[in-house]
């Protein structure tokens, strides 16, 4: 891991940009948090294909929004996204999901393989050494939470990921059917985002999906707005959600 | 309204039984209330046919819950429930519910209609006639909102009555297909609480009602622990709701 930016200290939290193996990513801190008083993480997810740059505005009011649980947060840049290289297949699936979408239809299971299993493959492992270097720092305690971003990459990561204590998951993209099998695998508490008329999402399977999942709790809240309606209750209950799960030293 | 019991004040909260054209009920209020600081009310719905004096405990849970947040909150006897006299036909459309649900089967629309719309016609003038007297107490302020209990009763009085300006509903029992048409027209902000594995409701049923509601604020949350096991959190995120809408002189 290796720090590219000073530390840029505002609002109490403590901005830090790195690469790891090539790989930007960006940490938010709490600036009280010390190794006395290691602070949990929450892993921040974020939409495929966007790129951090142009999230970094909602990525930064996240990180703020957790910091004030007491929570320090990472992002890393997706396969595919910002500066790194497109993954194969990914611009033909994109097309192939756009032309079914257009044509009112429902795009195909193979169409939706296509375009989300290469990013969840790739994405994993890069998340889980992000995850490896992040928690060797004194500062950060070993309660993480993953938070939003590709619903598909959350579930896999869920199911794979032992340090992962509890997930926010927004249903907000679509789902390969080996990600839907394996979230009968997840036993975490999860709390589950739905924008009921989301045009850019398939309602039922994202029911499916919350049904699917093997966790003794777990929690879904549907809201109005469209894809990027979601009322700021319900980011302040997923915050909520965290602090339940994951403890905060602020609280 | 002629109240039968004296004022019983404990825990900050005043409970007032009282009796209005025959049938019981009970008033709760914050003893903070008054004539210069009125209080938003909560009309408190019930499960149907159990009587108040059985779910006493549960309903003086609530009202405690809800006078924290400086609401009063009023409950009245349903029709054939308690001392009052069954409802015509209820005793056979609950049997053919048993009946059906014992053989594995969905109970017929009839069925479900027999069930409770003869509840709800009888309920709503019974709930709007007590909303009449308990608005003329001058320590109860005209901000009112409806929780709980038999939804299709909800689902009318949020229909039909203005004074109601937000309600939280329980997805805990059948709706008659009339009813889901009535929920197109209700506007007000809602709040739905499903339990997702509840052994003795239509969970597609819940999910075409939450759909149909003419909201523009409408929220979903869904838990596990089946019919009785609402968790805590999710009676306090009601409470945020009846906040966020209702005011209170607390926050």
């Amino acid at each position: 891991m290796h720090f590219t930016s000073e530390h840029d200290v505002a609002d109490g939290v403590i901005t830090r940009e790195f690469t790891l193996d090539g790989i930007p990513g960006i940490l938010w801190t709490p600036s009280d948090a010390s190794p006395s008083a290691p602070v949990p993480l929450i892993m921040m997810g974020q939409p495929g294909g966007i790129g951090m740059r142009r999230m970094h505005p909602r990525l930064a009011a996240r990180a703020r929004a957790v910091a004030a649980h007491g929570f320090a947060s990472v992002a890393v840049e997706l396969p595919g996204a910002g500066e790194r290289p497109p993954l194969p297949g990914a611009e033909q699936a994109r097309s192939d999901l756009v032309r079914a979408l257009s044509a009112g239809e429902a795009p195909s299971a193979q169409t939706v393989d296509r375009l989300v299993l290469p990013l969840v493959e790739k994405a994993v492992p890069e998340w889980q050494g992000a995850l490896d270097v992040v928690l060797d720092l004194p500062e950060i305690g070993e309660r993480v939470g993953f938070s939003g971003g590709v619903i598909a990459i959350g579930v896999r990561l869920a199911a794979v990921e032992p340090r992962i204590r509890a997930a926010g998951l927004f249903a907000g993209s679509y789902v390969p059917r080996t990600i839907m099998e394996e979230a009968r695998r997840v036993t975490i508490p999860l709390h589950v985002l739905l924008q009921w008329d989301d045009e850019g999402n398939d309602r039922q399977m994202a029911l499916d999906l919350f049904d699917a999942f093997g966790s003794a709790e777990k929690t879904l809240h549907a809201n109005m707005g469209g894809h990027t309606g979601v009322p700021a209750y319900a980011g302040e209950d997923a915050g909520r959600f965290f602090v339940r799960h994951l403890g905060s030293p602020l609280e």
